[in-house]
């Protein structure tokens, strides 16, 4: 078997990846050792920035995100009894963001790949990519028992922090850089009506809370909690009464709620691998980076990744340039640390950190103080959550 | 003895709220234990905002400030081979600073204090603010061997970090925020150009520097040093080898040395106590906080926590209005957190700290590239730089 690009990885990035490709004409495959109903059981993030709405058009998978998604045009910081509206239309002439569920992206993209024709091949077992510091790269797989072989030109790892595409690079090439805080975030879906029609983001003296949504109809909440809470300790009752002392009053007795039918702890982590390329494989998306939810960079930062991954592969089949392609790690990583560096700053600044010391808290005061009093501070705000030029 | 408004202290701050008081025909006296020459010797800061140019000029005594003093209207950002112009001036829609000695600036104060007949007595002993809980506060002292009182409305504590205004306070009725960094200051004055006419802010893997000046013949250099570095140990040979390693090659080959007149290593520190007000005794400046000099600002924040005070007497003796003096700790303590925020934040991102781990590297280098390439975020580095408003 043989293609242009392999793509290890079913999920938006490179499903993104994939059908970009298709519609450029470069032949791809895909390659996932999921199957595609355990894929899209997988609850993740829901705020897309313009340039990934625009990827989504581009990859003729649009249609159904631009009828059912919500633009926003703002969203609310509250802390210290106040409630401030970030005005993300006023603060960057006009620019907004969707929200869409990851879940419902996914399921676009693979719709628009079964229209297309596209290869997925699924329950995919020992993928592992090989030769790539060559010029006959592979992707070695079994299926149903037999092993196989997928030869190729260039091979995108798209497959996630926990995907063998990073470990496959022989030791020492990679650099790691991370940052594991103090905390989680115990998440819940219900299908409820949300409690504002923007997300809230709150720093409250009992920890962060985010009030969010998927639809008009279901609502997406968080609570920071203690890295060692158990799932279990939290009826929805427990939940909804922690949620409600987070919020400011108007919003807490507004609050709608509703049995959960999805409720997970997850830790938050800021992790870079450089490079992001090695010979002909590509990092693309979680396998090289994480980023915490606060601020919603992560798939949106794997939609650049693919933005520019996509671009050199353009450049290399139509124009015959290896020159995008020898500037993609360099080009993503330098988009990848500014999000970096913006989803440390907003958790930092809206999270109670367990050993923050006095000083360290005035600080934080005294941040979300003057960023919501100033314009240039509110501008830079704005154009992080929107996203950084591509 | 007897006034309205007792200053201890005749450092800027205490000067300068007395030229205020007596411009508006509001009587002062100022104590200060030290003598005019020992306030004259002392070396600080040089970067005054327009706020602070301009109560100069409210209180009469910025003739010689215009004529000597060097408007700037920019300053450069050296990091990572790259040298960045912060252009001041039109990142604020007009706004600069004025680069003056506070040496200049307080022998420019006390001239108009003796030209207008104000009352300073220096080599005061054992000064001591009394019963300022009541409505008959007096600043007692002893002077020429001679024990004194002085009866006043109002106590203004204008005597720096170590002075006994805020040591007076009662215990626990004042709370202490701090964060002592680890490293310091080594800086030196020569009477030779500066390298730049602007100043330049030099983050390198050596260390910080700061190439600033006081004229255009006299220079002021400092280098980042550890704690426990010993200023014997520096000759100006030493001191000038390691500031040209931290400078971007152009500036290195340009420097002109010559021998130093002064040569120190500061500490860097952020403190702040709360609240400013103690019922009629008053906080002023470094008597109340303390920043570290990346951003210039603890000069620039005295002068607004006169200006504060200063409102809050006119009121009170004009209008008959305490509001103004009521608000005073709530006012001038918005501002300085803010500021406090700012340098803070400007000496983590310009400094190499001893216990910085990779990820917080990367984190810094990340934040000097976005705040260079991006619009509002130079506009928020530079509204802070030339000062928040009042």
């Amino acid at each position: 078997m043989r293609t242009q690009v392999a793509i290890i990885g079913s999920g938006p990035s490179g499903l993104l990846l994939g059908q970009l490709l298709t519609a450029a004409g470069i032949d791809n495959v895909i390659i996932d050792r999921a199957d595609k109903d355990y894929i899209l059981a997988r609850v993740r993030a829901g705020v897309l920035e313009e340039g990934t709405v625009a990827l989504m058009d581009q990859a003729n998978a649009g249609t159904r995100m631009h009828a059912e998604g919500l633009p926003h045009d703002g969203f609310a910081l509250a802390f210290d009894g106040r409630e401030h509206r970030i005005d993300l239309h006023g603060l960057t002439s006009g620019r907004r963001v969707m929200v869409y569920g990851q879940t419902e992206l996914t399921r676009d993209l693979m719709e628009q790949r079964e229209k297309t024709g596209g290869l997925t091949i699924y329950n995919a077992v020992n993928v592992q990519p090989r030769d790539f510091d060559g010029n006959a790269p592979s992707v070695a797989f079994e299926k149903d028992g037999v092993s196989q072989h997928l030869q190729c030109d260039f091979i995108a790892g798209c497959d996630g922090f926990h995907g063998v595409s990073r470990k496959s690079v022989p030791d020492g090439s990679i650099k790691i850089f991370e940052k594991v805080y103090p905390f989680g975030w115990l998440g819940i879906l219900a299908d409820v009506a949300p409690v504002s029609h923007e997300l809230i983001y709150a720093n409250h003296p009992r920890g962060f809370a985010l009030c969010s949504m998927r639809s008009e109809t279901r609502s997406r909440y968080y609570i920071q909690c203690a890295l060692d809470e158990k799932v279990e300790d939290w009826s929805d009752d427990r939940f909804w009464d922690e949620l409600r002392r987070r919020l400011p009053g108007h919003h807490a007795e507004a609050l709608l709620t509703a049995a959960s039918f999805e409720k997970s702890i997850a830790p938050l982590r800021s992790f870079v691998a450089e490079p992001m390329r090695f010979g002909r494989l590509f990092l693309v998306g979680d396998a090289a980076h994480i980023v915490p939810p606060t601020g919603a960079k992560g798939l949106n930062l794997a939609a650049s990744d693919v933005h520019y991954l996509f671009s050199g592969l353009v450049e290399h089949y139509r124009d015959r340039s290896d020159a995008g392609i020898d500037a993609y790690s360099q080009r993503a990583l330098s988009r990848v640390w500014k999000a970096v560096r913006f989803s440390w700053w907003m958790t930092t600044m809206m999270h109670r950190f367990p050993d923050t010391g006095d000083f360290d808290q005035k600080i934080q005061e005294a941040e979300l103080d003057y960023l919501t009093r100033s314009q240039p501070a509110s501008m830079a705000l704005a154009e992080n959550y929107i996203g950084l030029p591509y």
